[in-house]
């Protein structure tokens, strides 16, 4: 008798989702959330598909335009990342769409292989909320100059203690115990005429809610509700924790970087 | 005994609505339009008033950004523009917002007073539809080249009878007896990293469903599937009816244009 499991072929599978709809990427019982969504329309579609692994979670309401995760097909099955593709598409629910989908090496792990994030950070500053952005930038009316958030957020990049600007997680895990991230890029740019701001954060990594403790603190620090002095100390890696979680509203995963040999070949190479 | 009509004020409304959850913007019996709402809030924050007037309708799913409209208040009421934008905001669902109010001549009328409008129609053209931009652009993929769908907008251009891109009203009433137009500009831009193209339409005066048997046509001779000598008896006016209807998921309202003392003053200077 053979109980070794059977030959398996790993599939990269990009993402985009309207987060508003979920309780967030990480599976829960009673479902819910997207990486539910996407493992029963696997699991519909080829019911040897148990699992499938994110990049890292996403927090409920949050959206994504380039989310990555990974399974595994049977070998013996003859699909491949354009058929996944499509009977994807033609399975979950129009809030989450299979962007792109090929077979990777298995030593892919959409988790563990990435070596950065991007994340985008939406604040809407005119005086109304646009009914279309409900749910995808948080409205802080009048909020800047524009040039000063930067020079704030700038003070954000390099390597450090990222510990203050993150929240332990509901389970009460700390999963992080090595806290200290690089951000490559913390930066701002208008858009919407004018109307928004969107804040990038680029790094290696991200605590959890950190992108959104960064945002808070950021707005506070611009308001003038937390001292120089006090953000040094957090920005030191202090004791202290950030005073203010931004809503989950604004913020999007924009893309997952890994090393170039797992990397989706360019979308106009693709079509 | 006095029977004249108390005193009003008249003030022009600009209002911005996701169009999704509505049924157009034209009231109707049973509600669930755009009108139907505003006209709600506003008696519910002052009961004499009793109806607002729309620049035009707008199709069930068509969003607006610069939508306006004309109330008449009691001349009584101490209320200003602001003391209506603020109580409208905190009245209305938040899928419509009043984004300017101010009070306006007693000869303003947001119909008949307009010279011109803006409608924008959204086509993404990427493989799948982002999930942020359901029910918001026509998904059709692979639409292109741009610079040959922007050469036939082009012929859209200039003052001619559009009868042939024009309903019936459900209703059977058959409003424009006169369907001469001019349409100022026709256009097209990229948008969203080339993965949408926006479709501009500025003129004096739309027909019934007229932007979207533009885009639909526009789409057919791109694709071949309307010969040019056809399209041509289009332009001309030409008893044939434009044979498709783009749907409606495209289609934003921009702006309504009025003659200068009819304009609001420019956002910076409200703010």
């Amino acid at each position: 008798m053979d109980d070794a499991p059977l030959p398996t072929r790993r599939f990269r599978l990009d993402l985009a989702y309207d987060g508003r709809p979920f309780s967030g990427w990480q599976s829960q019982r009673g479902g819910g959330t997207v990486q539910d969504a996407v493992e029963s329309a696997l699991a519909a579609i080829c019911p040897a598909v148990v699992s499938a692994q994110g990049s890292g979670r996403t927090d409920a309401g949050v959206s994504a335009t380039g989310q990555v995760a990974h399974f595994d097909a049977p070998a013996a099955s003859r699909m491949g990342g354009r058929e996944w593709r499509r009977a994807l598409n033609a399975t979950l629910p129009p809030t989450i769409r299979a962007t792109a989908c090929r077979e990777i090496a298995p030593a892919f792990h959409a988790r563990f292989s990435a070596v950065e994030k991007t994340y985008d950070y939406a604040i809407a500053i005119g005086e109304v909320l646009p009914p279309l952005r409900r749910g995808l930038a948080w409205h802080q009316p009048g909020l800047g100059p524009a040039d000063a958030l930067a020079a704030i957020l700038a003070r954000y990049e390099g390597t450090r203690d990222f510990r203050p600007f993150s929240a332990k997680r509901h389970d009460g895990r700390d999963e992080a115990r090595d806290t200290r991230r690089t951000l490559h890029e913390a930066s701002l740019r208008e858009s919407g005429d004018g109307d928004e701001l969107v804040l990038r954060f680029r790094g290696n990594g991200f605590l959890y809610k950190m992108v959104r403790f960064l945002v808070g603190t950021a707005v506070y620090v611009l308001r003038g509700r937390i001292a120089d002095g006090a953000f040094d100390i957090l920005l030191d890696g202090g004791g202290a924790k950030a005073p203010y979680c931004a809503p989950a509203d604004g913020l999007t995963l924009v893309s997952v970087r890994y090393p170039a040999e797992f990397e989706m070949p360019r979308p106009d190479d693709a079509r």
